[in-house]
């Protein structure tokens, strides 16, 4: 018994998000199908992050055990020849048997995209999401640095959020805008469920000219996603990638 | 009576291209559908470029006759209403009775994306061309130069293409890559039918080392279109914009 990593690229505009759901067409299902028919066993995937239905991704994380006598490296490209357009392998690994992607340090990097003009961009439509409110980049990215580092961030999650502890690291948060695109990429060491969101709603809100940036700090500190913006809706947001520390195979 | 200029953008993935065809969705049969349910009288638009299935425009030019008594720069935004997300007007304005976007001078930009990467990008399938082989890019940078200048471009178009005169002048085109995403942006006079797409399938045979930089003067000169490259798909083209010259309104 082998087990595998897969990096996976995917457009989830036509997918019901990660998670296996029953008769809906989710990534996570399609992968455990074509990997099954392949390798002529029943795989079952486990996923590094359950993105929601909309989000994308450049580069989430699977793992799967397996019998078959297939080079690991292989089975990217051969289960890229059966699984659909909007899913594709990019790299097939080896890793070993006790690596579970969900329990090792990790950072994360995301992508949210704003298409930022008076009309909408029908190419954009998918991928970015269309505000046509004037906005100001540099409160903006003020208000960025101010999620940098250690903190709770209670106020910037889904209120049913269950977990331990709402501590989280950002390591890295930057607002860009090129021509009509506004890209915020946050690196951090874990995300609450809707975080990326709900920051980003949050940092819009001070490009609205709504808050000041310094006011992040105070919304940090009132641990109450009342005190927050908005969650951005899902299409806008891409997962970009996955770096394991303090870990190598 | 009025005449009404438009700049529209769409997503043509899903419509079998700019020009009116029975029984098929056309951007024009769209926008001539949409645009008389708004004025309420018959409109019928002049297409600048009618571009092919499954092209795109970030600013195609549209012209058209009305009476209506709403305001030139108020229509885009009413018809964006009703239009669907795949095509929206960025611009509406009124130009002379006799302008005609086909017979008025005029720049047109073109853009081409390649996809170079050892696996497709689910997200970018509807708007790259991806290629796996390794490419040459100062070489395909080299190629792109021969093609500046006013030259005969019957070695790039359909051998079908009647016109009087394949004479056009291209002011610039350049190749530039950044990750993964190779683009070709081209400024020309005027376009053959599928020019941009044999001139970019010639560039990536020069990428792939199949002829040398110096070989598209040969091309050029044999007025042949067996001469050059592949046409390249359709889905990697975007009509990025028209700049009329000599004419002010």
């Amino acid at each position: 018994m082998t087990r595998i990593m897969l990096t996976v690229a995917y457009d989830g505009t036509n997918y019901h998000g990660w998670q296996v759901q029953p008769n809906k067409a989710t990534i996570e299902g399609e992968l455990n199908q074509y990997l099954s028919a392949l390798l002529e066993e029943e795989i079952r995937v486990i996923g590094a992050s359950r993105t929601d239905a909309g989000v994308h991704a450049l580069g989430n994380i699977a793992v799967f055990d397996t019998n078959t006598k297939i080079p690991a490296e292989k089975i990217s490209l051969a289960t890229n020849q059966k699984l659909p357009p909007d899913i594709k392998i990019h790299k097939s690994e080896i890793v070993p048997l006790d690596f579970h992607p969900r329990h090792v340090e990790s950072r994360k990097t995301y992508e949210y995209k704003i298409w930022n003009d008076k009309f909408p961009m029908p190419t954009e439509r998918y991928y970015s999401y269309f505000v046509y409110n004037s906005l100001n980049l540099e409160q903006m990215q003020k208000a960025a640095e101010y999620f940098i580092g250690e903190h709770d961030f209670t106020s910037f999650c889904s209120i049913n959020t269950e977990v331990e502890s709402k501590v989280r690291t950002i390591y890295d948060l930057k607002v860009n805008k090129q021509d009509k695109l506004l890209t915020v990429r946050v690196t951090g060491n874990g995300f609450l469920y809707n975080m990326v969101r709900i920051i980003v709603g949050t940092i819009l809100d001070v490009g609205k000219e709504k808050y000041l940036p310094d006011q992040i700090e105070t919304i940090l500190a009132g641990k109450n996603r009342e005190l927050a913006g908005a969650t951005v809706p899902a299409h806008g947001l891409t997962l970009i990638k996955y770096d394991f520390l303090h870990f190598s195979y």
